[in-house]
């Protein structure tokens, strides 16, 4: 009975720890603070040395939500416009032990792909090694026609934008960047045909 | 004698007027205020509805450097990243008295084409007539190789969020817009080959 039990426990602990370990629950967000917008423009820059100081999770959820969380619940509209509302931008959070994709309305970032996938995003440039965490944007390209489908892009860069300010309004390190194996990262990731990873951003704390 | 005299006024008046109507000398931008970034993103919104009321000099001139200013005066880095530092961006500014474009270094708004060009980037949608204001991103195509072409569209769309960003921390409204006559524009803008107008912004304040 006793060893029944210990293995019923075993189990029950088991299947926890693997829901953990697939969802990161993030805290809500936190949407007041940081400096001002001008004082945040006038320290944008971009940054490639970073602590290697893992983030905490309160400021991991600021940084998604800031990027293209919900910022309007009962439109679930987001802090980043979308040509036509189409919502087609994804971030996906990339750490040493997975690659995450941003579920805004659970405000948690759920597991696609185990394991360490920094070379995808790395791509010969090592200062992003020191990186605690890249956010990659995907674009999908699918949901325009041929003549709009430039705005995929552009809608990535105001993501990216998002995330350039939030750092730079949070003593936070950043850099957008388009270097990185995209087709490695469409398979990681497991993307349809027609999204695709546009930019990555390398975050951490400052050096 | 009088006369002579008069008439030496007279043409020194025209000079400096024409002169006047040839650039909009800007204040130097206030780079302190606003809403807190966080704050900032929480009403980030697309706004369709403007007062009429012209915008003040001031805010004109913020308007301008958070979009695509000078923040770093040492090495003349811009408040938005552009790919390989390319500063590919230019930021245009029409008003229904003429398109100017914004000099950063001089701060300043230079005349391009006199006139009213409004129905340029209305295309259609009349809530932009309103506005006092439209700013228009142009992207030059030509700095990039094919395979990174598109970097010229995700740098357009950094500058956009800037100035959505701007006007949600300042109480002002403006939409991001793909919608426009490129190739009036790009006549009356004086464009070269690459050039492209990628998006437009009215501006104005809330109504």
């Amino acid at each position: 009975m006793k060893k029944i039990l210990t293995l019923a426990f075993a189990a029950a602990f088991a299947v926890s720890a693997f829901a953990q370990d697939q969802t990161i629950k993030l805290p809500a967000p936190s949407v007041k603070g940081g400096l001002s917008i001008m004082e945040t423009l006038r320290n944008r820059q971009s940054i490639r040395e970073y602590s290697s100081k893992k983030l905490k999770l309160q400021d991991l959820s600021n940084l998604c939500w800031a990027a293209i969380g919900i910022n309007r619940p009962e439109s679930s509209k987001l802090t980043a416009p979308t040509a036509m509302n189409k919502q087609e931008v994804t971030l996906y959070y990339i750490d040493h032990k997975g690659a995450y994709i941003y579920n805004a309305k659970s405000n948690a970032l759920e597991l696609v792909s185990k394991g360490n996938h920094y070379d995808l995003v790395v791509a010969k440039q090592d200062f992003v090694k020191d990186a605690p965490a890249v956010l990659v944007i995907v674009s999908n390209t699918s949901v325009f026609d041929q003549t709009s489908s430039l705005y995929a892009y552009t809608d990535a860069g105001m993501v990216s934008q998002n995330i350039s300010l939030f750092c730079a309004g949070h003593k936070m390190a950043t850099v957008p960047r388009g270097m990185m194996d995209r087709d490695g990262l469409s398979r990681v990731l497991h993307l349809r045909s027609g999204e695709v990873p546009v930019l990555n951003h390398p975050v951490g704390y400052l050096k």
